[in-house]
């Protein structure tokens, strides 16, 4: 129920159609008896830089759920980035700090290692391959560094952007070890596509299966199947894994904990959604 | 429910606390199956005209309502402003024209006349007496004007605020009598309190009500309290009457069809609100 009282949630991209939070947040809210609600708002990538400041200015404004084509303006326009943000160079959240100043952080990575830990796969001292080096890539090995793992392989066609991303980590996570140059999933304790192939049906696969050991943790950021071919080529080698949207659903209690309301299980916020998932 | 899709509704205004909006039209929606949901934002006077233009390019605004400190500078940034709003110097409402224009009417008028017409009080032809002619009595008048009365009468301890008001009625309505000048209530179908008189407790009567003739209806805006010094002493008399809050809430069906959502009546809203009124 939206009141005079209510703390506002922008929930800014464009365009909105396909926006899942407000289904998630809005009913869990309600069930929490927590004074506060999504709403889809669809800026378009020209006028955000206005809008933002515009849009933290007014009295009942408490934060913002930041999706494309907004997420790498973000950094630029926050006062406080935090050091996840700054290595992903992109950003998800946004509040108002205790002094005004508005605050930024990116979550993708936070929701994908959340994922993974609760599926039962130790992080820390293990080494990880993160294939593509894009915003999602990005952010997931800011997440993995934050998490403590020990050694850190990079693969970018693309080859600066391998090396552009080891060199933001290396200088926020000087112990850890970070190789660039091979997308060899030989060895790894947790491998990772985070590239867009298997979004289409003729994508070569972002790695070589075969060189998987069945003993590796396989994670995923295409969504546009739940097992894409990737997915199915390691799970039929005895891989565990986990699925694209995972990350998406296992970032909220850290979105919503980073808004000051707590930190429910994703459980929880299943149980209270008004979508399925 | 709202979902990616939702239409929005902002309401405009600071502060935003004491809002009852989203509890009325907020729940009709939802029983009426209309993707739409008002939002209250706490726009500050100093932000409004940057942040207007902006709100409007959202892919998902719909219309907003409009309240103080807003309603005067809504008249200037809109790009079509209806006559009412136009005479009354102020507007309540906003939408987005077919062709992106920003359009602007003002419904305040149009709730006090729609509420004293439920009320089985004839205004054809009739002659009124409108004393206070800041912006709520600019508003009336109009509708009043709108409506169909004959004779207006309009006072205003600032005597040019009623000559200003007198003229920009008769330019828009040149057969409208319109006089300026007394408070004499004696001789109205319908007389109305539209000052502030009525909001501290030794304020003195907006009129004298000895003149008020029984069969006259009395209208009241002071909100303070239901049955302000001044209905109290008409209702005295024998008059009939309308409170101050009926003109917000008799003003919403026209507001819901400004929108496009149709025309409900009084009765329905109500029976649906999340609060009483």
């Amino acid at each position: 129920m939206i009141r005079g009282t209510t703390k506002l949630i922008a929930h800014l991209g464009y365009p909105t159609s396909t926006f899942k939070a407000p289904m998630i947040y809005n009913p869990w809210f309600a069930h929490r008896g927590i004074d506060a609600v999504v709403v889809p708002m669809g800026c378009k990538a020209e006028d955000y830089a206005v809008f933002l400041p515009l849009l933290f200015r007014l009295s009942n404004i408490h934060g913002a759920l930041v999706t494309m084509p907004h997420k790498v303006a973000t950094v630029a326009l926050a006062d406080r980035v935090s050091v996840t943000a700054r290595i992903a160079g992109a950003a998800n959240a946004l509040r108002l700090g205790a002094d005004g100043l508005l605050e930024a952080d990116m979550f993708d990575g936070e929701g994908f290692v959340a994922g993974v830990l609760g599926k039962g796969q130790k992080l820390a001292d293990r080494a990880a391959l993160v294939v593509g080096c894009g915003g999602v890539g990005s952010a997931i090995a800011a997440s993995l560094a934050k998490a403590g793992v020990a050694r850190l392989a990079l693969f970018d066609p693309n080859a600066a952007m391998a090396e552009g991303l080891a060199d933001r980590l290396k200088a926020a996570y000087p112990a850890l070890a970070v190789v660039t140059g091979s997308n060899d999933p030989a060895g790894f304790a947790l491998v990772v596509n985070a590239s867009p192939l298997g979004m289409n049906p003729d994508d070569p696969l972002p790695m070589d299966v075969e060189r998987i050991d069945p003993s590796t943790f396989v994670g995923e950021v295409v969504m546009k199947s739940e097992m894409t071919p990737f997915l199915a080529a390691a799970a039929a080698r005895g891989c565990r894994y986990q699925v694209g949207t995972d990350m998406l659903f296992e970032q909220i209690p850290a979105y919503l904990e980073f808004f000051g309301f707590g930190r429910p299980s994703v459980a929880e916020l299943r149980e209270q959604a008004a979508i399925s998932y």
